[in-house]
């Protein structure tokens, strides 16, 4: 008999957990069409459930096309200061989905950019969520994906995080710039839930044949899960959904115990779907 | 031939010079006997120079032995602010010759935990610059000798040093704090002086067959240069002055080339007389 074991944290978190049903909630009461800056979450199922319900994704480049009036809801990944004031300019009604967590990094680092302060983000500066907290700072903003510095630090820096970063990088972080800098304000903004999760597989991986990660592949969160499950334990894929769970790894008469865990973007739904494939195999 | 080599930055730190000319100065301007608040430097023969000036070493536990109008100087290690105003309750003369970079650390402390944050000292709690800092914050800091803590650390910190310590043990400190803190306000206050000497004996200590440490035994920056330099060449020594010069030491013939650096209280003349015995031998 084999065991799946679903790690304790795993699946929506609360940021996106809120910018779903906040765009489900605001689509039935006013009754139309509305739509998302960009996909509400990462991932391709949920993206297509909210189609529909009359949800769309749109991009920044294609504003035009909307009408006065029309309904816009910006992701839990929050925007630049920029964007929010184009979105109004062009009279849309405007939904602020950002995960409170985040919104908490954009006004800290809004706050001490004015103070006076340098700006030093850690994570990855094409994920939506930096690009949109560097925004508020006037994009000077100094990133590093891994804690490494390539150019010169100013003196005085206050650094924030990415929410899904590892506590490996941000430990790094903080260890570089503590030498760079004279005057360090350092906001460990790794969310909670992040946090959690990871410490959760870390575990779980350790006592498996196998671990299967649920998640969309541009997802950066998942990403790390991946990561950190591969670390401990070899036999660990990432699956969009039970779709691409392998034959052969679903027949695996080695693997006693499997792990599941997915991120922050992946609905129960997605989970069970995949637990119940690998418990009692393809029907 | 010996070559006798003193490190590029080596012997009285600003604040310290500053302190003995300021007595030196305010004893000759008043024209009689002066006090200090303990031992003005980590340096007997400094202190027995002061001495024959008319300068004395007093402890606070005394201070009722002194009368109205006389002078007492704050040395540059500065002393907690209820010590200032204890001796001003007195009506004492106080002259403060506190290093203005620790004066600097006072002034954050101060500020930083009237604004709520927990304050940390990276140094040695029964060092007097550190007891003088926390006196600062109403005796709250919680003190870390190595950057470990065996304590809970609070998640709001502001995080200061010794003047006096290791860059590595501020690298620890901080990266130790990054993970137990959700907001760390770091100064690092390591003052420059000691950081350009502990890298020039750095240097030379690897590059010599002998180094001599000199500076008062209980001198916190003379020992941080003794294990520094003790750590790249085996031969090195601790001296106060020549006086203690080892015989074998100052006669080996296998030291070819010999490194000199002193701490932050050691003035030029005890420098050179080490200097000159070690190049020409006792005479």
């Amino acid at each position: 008999m084999r065991n799946v074991i679903l790690a304790e944290s795993a699946g929506f978190c609360f940021g996106v957990k809120r910018a779903v049903e906040k765009s489900l909630e605001i689509q039935e009461t006013y009754g139309k069409k509305i739509y998302t800056l960009g996909p509400l979450i990462h991932n391709n199922d949920v993206v297509n459930y909210l189609k529909e319900n009359n949800i769309f994704s749109i991009e920044l480049d294609d504003i035009d096309s909307l009408n006065e009036g029309d309904i816009i809801v910006i992701r839990s990944h929050g925007v630049p200061e920029e964007t929010i004031e184009l979105l109004n300019k062009k009279n849309l009604i405007v939904i602020d989905a950002t995960c409170p967590f985040v919104t908490n990094i954009q006004k800290k680092v809004r706050k001490y950019s004015d103070k006076g302060y340098n700006i030093v983000i850690l994570g990855d500066k094409s994920h939506p969520e930096v690009i949109g907290i560097n925004g508020w700072c006037n994009n000077s903003a100094i990133t590093t994906l891994n804690g490494e510095f390539d150019i010169e630090v100013p003196k005085k820096v206050c650094v924030v995080s990415q929410t899904t970063e590892k506590e490996s990088n941000w430990k790094k972080t903080i260890s570089n710039l503590s030498f760079m800098t004279k005057e360090l304000l350092a906001f460990n903004t790794i969310c909670s839930a992040t946090e959690v999760r990871q410490k959760s597989v870390l575990e779980l991986s350790k006592n498996v044949d196998a671990m299967i990660v649920i998640g969309g592949k541009n997802s950066s969160n998942t990403t790390k899960l991946y990561q950190i499950a591969k670390e401990h334990c070899e036999n660990t894929i990432h699956v969009e959904n039970s779709n691409d769970l392998p034959k052969n790894y679903i027949e695996n008469a080695n693997f006693k115990n499997i792990g599941i865990t997915a991120g922050a973007s992946t609905p129960d739904w997605i989970i069970e779907e995949v637990m119940a494939i690998m418990k009692n195999g393809l029907k």
